[in-house]
């Protein structure tokens, strides 16, 4: 497999980004090809620092870097050298198979949506995030990519969480929650509204509106918002769980009897981190668009990019874009009209 | 102190909130009255199941009850005899200082609007959410209320989140952070733009946007939001919050050895549940509103109940509303132009 890593991307970046390509490199046999995308001198400078070499490694030179503070949509037309946009491209020519940024996810989903284009039927691309909890996988579309679609493309987000999260993470029929303000059926606002009307006639497996106890207290597999609310929640829940964690430990280490008693059930503590972890998971795949992006934190630690790279390998595998094809044509079919379709019902 | 419950509002209504009207008499002497509203009959008979009786108990009969699936703003036209609608009406003759309904958010908020008006210069009220962290206290605001605001209502939200956090959780300067995607002033929808504009020029102590880990990672004090972000982030806070303790409990159990461990630590979580608890909280201040209204969760325990009132009793002590109405004066004193106030800018 041939996977491009903007190595360039990311709040500790190249070196947790050429650390995770080392660890990726090490793990997985798959890996054929591993594209090295950015400032030539500095990422050979990180592979001489770990004293690491590899046939499979490939520099791709690229001058110039996103950054944070950068519009996405400007980035793309302004910065053509960039690391984001030059791993794009190697995607874009089949030379790579998938590409893993810990970037600005602006640009990423910008470069993206512009260079690979949309997959026939879907407007936009979206990005789903998958949680774990106690007693299954969940994944939150838009985590982030489309901060305000139209009610339309939110069914189009749906369609695409419901194909991943029925040929990637194994659910038969996933449900599918709307993130509102209430149960109800006319909780929410305008905007929520509408989509629950589209929502609730898709031929989805629609629950309805969802709250915040519906993602892990018999929770759906698909909680479904606009861009701009997943990724506030997606955010919300990461640092709960990790300040809830901490707190615990804290109060954990004011004692030698607790501590003994922290020590005594360690395994507790251990699975929890090994399954809730960020870090263990690498990477939100960008839905929708013609090719594999996944999208990483930018505060990726090195076992995060190792992650993420293993998940695009895993994607590459699963093919999850043939699906989420015939699931949007489905959809759109069965449509009352068929003037009705999605694309051309946008404004 | 005399206070009103809403006491067929919530998911346990009449019960629970006649056990926690129980256990708030019982436990506060401060209260010199606390007026039970809505089915009388039905309320009586629960308090003769508990065996209960008290001469600062007062019965008020109203024959609606606003249903979960009811309109807001309908709920107020149409069920005049709500308990609600009661309860408010108590507070608006003086007969009680504070009310307390753990019923439908938005019934209770539009009723408080319409009967109860606004303070001098707040267009529209906001609910103010008190998160407990390792370190501190912060407050969301709006949790729920307004979840439509304009930018300049945001503002006002803002000022009276500041207001609660400086005059009733003592902070001294309270920062202030706009729950966005990205730290970087670029980043967030059309609406937070607007918003970071108006609070950058504002004179309160604005820190910029800010995203999850901000809330509880060298956190600001105050995070404002429209409310129906708010509602969101706050139900996916506790939801998580409660998941991983669940989550931990689950995993503790499943060797003695592992239990034995978390009884040694026992107080470590024993600390955590007491602070963390929604419970031990049990309400929200509706801010903005000229009168004293806490809102509690629907599906309020009769501890939830019993704090609920007992955060009643606390807002009267303490007044908040002459504070917002200073702040929001110099606020629009201190704009630039004077003919720019909140009020006469919005739609």
């Amino acid at each position: 497999m041939r996977i491009a890593l903007d190595a360039m991307g990311g709040d500790f970046a190249p070196q947790n980004l050429v650390e995770g390509a080392v660890l990726a490199l090490r793990e997985y046999d798959a890996l054929t090809k591993l594209f090295l995308v950015g400032d030539q001198p500095r990422i050979e400078a990180e592979l001489k620092r770990l004293a690491f070499s590899d046939p499979r490694i490939e520099l791709v030179h690229a001058s110039q870097v996103v950054d944070m503070t950068d519009g996405a949509a400007e980035s793309v037309r302004k910065k053509r050298d960039s690391s984001i946009s030059r791993a794009v491209e190697l995607v874009k020519s089949g030379q790579a198979q998938a590409l893993v940024s810990a970037g600005h996810t602006g640009a990423a989903v910008a470069t993206c949506h512009i260079k690979l284009r949309t997959l026939p039927e879907i407007e936009r691309p979206a990005i789903g995030a998958v949680i774990p909890t106690e007693t299954n996988y969940f994944v939150i579309i838009d985590a982030g990519a489309n901060i305000s679609p139209t009610p339309e493309q939110l069914v189009q987000s749906a369609i695409m969480g419901a194909a991943y999260s029925k040929h990637i993470l194994g659910y038969q029929n996933p449900s599918i929650g709307l993130m509102s303000i209430g149960t109800e059926d006319v909780k929410g606002n305008d905007f929520t509204k509408k989509a629950f009307e589209l929502l609730k006639n898709s031929g989805l497996n629609f629950r309805g509106n969802v709250e915040g106890h519906d993602m892990f207290d018999n929770p759906v597999e698909v909680v479904v918002c606009d861009g701009f609310v997943g990724n506030i929640v997606l955010k919300s829940i990461e640092a709960t769980a990790t300040a809830v964690l901490h707190w615990l430990k804290s109060e954990l280490l004011r004692s030698p009897v607790r501590m003994a008693g922290a020590w005594l059930a360690r395994g507790a503590f251990r699975t929890i981190k090994k399954k809730a972890s960020p870090d263990e998971y690498g990477g939100m795949p960008l839905l929708g668009v013609d090719g594999i992006c996944i999208i990483a934190h930018g505060g990726s630690s090195p076992t995060a990019v190792k992650n993420a790279i293993r998940q695009g390998a895993e994607s590459i595998r699963n093919q999850v874009n043939p699906h989420i094809i015939e699931e949007v044509r489905r959809y759109n079919a069965q449509r009352p009209s068929p003037t009705a379709s999605l694309t051309q019902h946008a404004p």
